[in-house]
């Protein structure tokens, strides 16, 4: 059956412009996929009308009355709008009407009504925030960014589990490996709930992915990692220490530049090297982070996305709902729920 | 009476070599302080020798036979090793013979060392690392960077308390801004402890520090915050993320730079800026971290540190012991104390 992905093209700081359009420059490439635009129709119909090459057939859209906005309380955002664009995309999952959701707008609302519209896969205690970050050499996955405040070393054992899943289908590697983040590398560091999930991941029979202990945070970026396990308290910071810490860098290198003339005229020749720089840097490139542990395919995007952002989150989307990742790690947690 | 302080020359990946070339330097800047360099005294009197402006009169050497390797586990190191340099160090402290302890050591062992041997100040419940970052702008200080790997919302609570008093001595701000490191700014994100210790904060009745609430990991580095407080392993991520993400952001910078032959032209010309900013973003410069609610000064330096860091850790200790810093964390906290 040909895929249907449902975008909340209304959450979000560039929104609904930048989904529109980069809805409309996806769904002209994969004529197979249904693209469904949930907002406010007569916003969404005068962007389609800009569309210069046409809108494209495989386009249809939802009305939504209300809009999330970034700063609202998930608890009160999911009980008083329930005409909003994200709970109407997720109710299109929920009534089998769409495959996936994407949306770039609050997480925190992303995340509760996705648990409560989707439900979680059977034995997952806690859904968790899988999200992408450029390494040294190429790119490495962090789970939970943020989804829980609170955590448990069985919530640190189930996430490094489907984390692995994932991994092995969005970076098609066999066999995955996988750290967890702690401060300090011996057996006898950090707290009990860490201490606990590397021991209970150390007893799992025959791993699909390949556990390489403890690493801090000094290893993280070096590539050397696919799967980086936290908890979600400190996954958060991490996530938006490495977006404000970049920038502050950046900031602080064109300064330095800036201040002599000499450099100034040699720093126009690096333009180019910063911009592939901060290409290569940028969340624009990577498609997104999942909500993983849920009965359904939930992509969440930085709030500023801009369209390159929303084509290579459905992009990423499409790849996850083609490599039927739920199903596996249903699988997968069957399997491990047998040799306990 | 002239001040004294104890240097552990051993603990470290540089030392005792440029612990010994840094504690020279120092002491002959400050004629009117006894620096006590303790380690192995053959080690020690082979490096003086080497002084070309001659050993100044006010170097002091104690012995110590053993030696704290880097990854050498606190417990077995504090029960085993009772004449190492740092366990040597602190006893000076503990007896009187010395106003404060600068180790470059292993960090896990100089923190269980200096509680053990120096105890906590009166009703602080657990003594903190206070790390300083570079910001865009200047500096901010960050507590706890590790001492502690579980916490407590009074934890918290003390810890920007007494980590606003070294502000407020060690920057010479009346009004230090602190903050404390959340997942969200709104009232109700994060955890308990994190939600508990803002109501307490906010519950000090005319407090000398201006207190800013939550901020994001995105804000650390913007230097709108003088202090940022954070549970002990969270804060220890983000100082050792600090590190590995400038690393390798400096990796990537020099790698796009050379890859085209031009940009490499102009690229020695930047060479100088790319000095500076090394120079501004390493831990050399800022006086290293010291472990705050014990009784006795005791500063933490980076393990990797040359001697232009022990120079600046031997100046930063000086400073703390002229400003009497724990007497101000006495009061402060008895203050608080009668408050409630």
């Amino acid at each position: 059956m040909a895929l249907k992905l449902s975008i909340d093209v209304m959450g979000g700081d560039r929104t609904p412009d930048e989904a529109v359009i980069g809805a409309c420059a996806f769904a002209r490439e994969n004529a197979g996929i249904t693209v469904i635009l949930v907002g406010r129709e007569d916003n969404i119909n005068s962007l389609l009308k800009r569309e210069e090459e046409g809108v494209p057939s495989n386009i249809e859209i939802v009305h939504a009355d209300e809009v999330v906005g970034m700063e609202e309380s998930p608890v009160t955002a999911v009980k008083e709008k329930k005409d909003s664009s994200i709970a109407k995309a997720v109710n299109l999952v929920k009534e089998g009407k769409a495959d996936a959701i994407i949306s770039a707008g609050n997480t925190g609302v992303s995340v509760a009504q996705s648990t409560l519209g989707l439900r979680r896969i059977e034995n997952i205690k806690r859904p968790g925030i899988i999200n992408p970050f450029p390494s040294e050499k190429d790119i490495f996955y962090m789970i939970d960014a943020g989804a829980n405040s609170e955590t448990k070393a069985e919530f640190l054992f189930q996430h490094a589990v489907i984390g692995a899943v994932y991994c092995k289908y969005m970076l098609e590697k066999e066999h995955p490996r996988v750290a967890l983040l702690n401060i300090g590398t011996e057996e006898s560091k950090g707290n009990e709930r860490v201490r606990e999930a590397h021991r209970m991941i150390n007893e799992i029979k025959n791993p699909f992915f390949e556990y390489k202990g403890f690493i801090e945070g000094t290893d993280l970026f070096t590539g050397e990692y696919d799967l980086v396990v936290s908890e979600g308290f400190v996954g958060n910071v991490v996530l938006k220490i490495a977006e404000g810490l970049s920038r502050s860098l950046m900031k602080v290198i064109k300064g330095e530049i800036a201040s002599s003339l000499v450099r100034k005229a040699a720093s126009s020749v690096l333009t180019g090297a910063f911009e592939e720089i901060k290409e290569r840097f940028g969340y624009e490139r990577y498609g997104g982070a999942m909500l993983l542990g849920v009965n359904g395919i939930c992509t969440i995007l930085h709030g500023a996305s801009p369209r390159l952002a929303f084509i290579n989150g459905l992009e990423a989307t499409k790849k996850l709902c083609e490599s039927e990742i739920n199903e596996h790690i249903t699988e997968y947690i069957s399997l491990l729920k047998k040799d306990a």
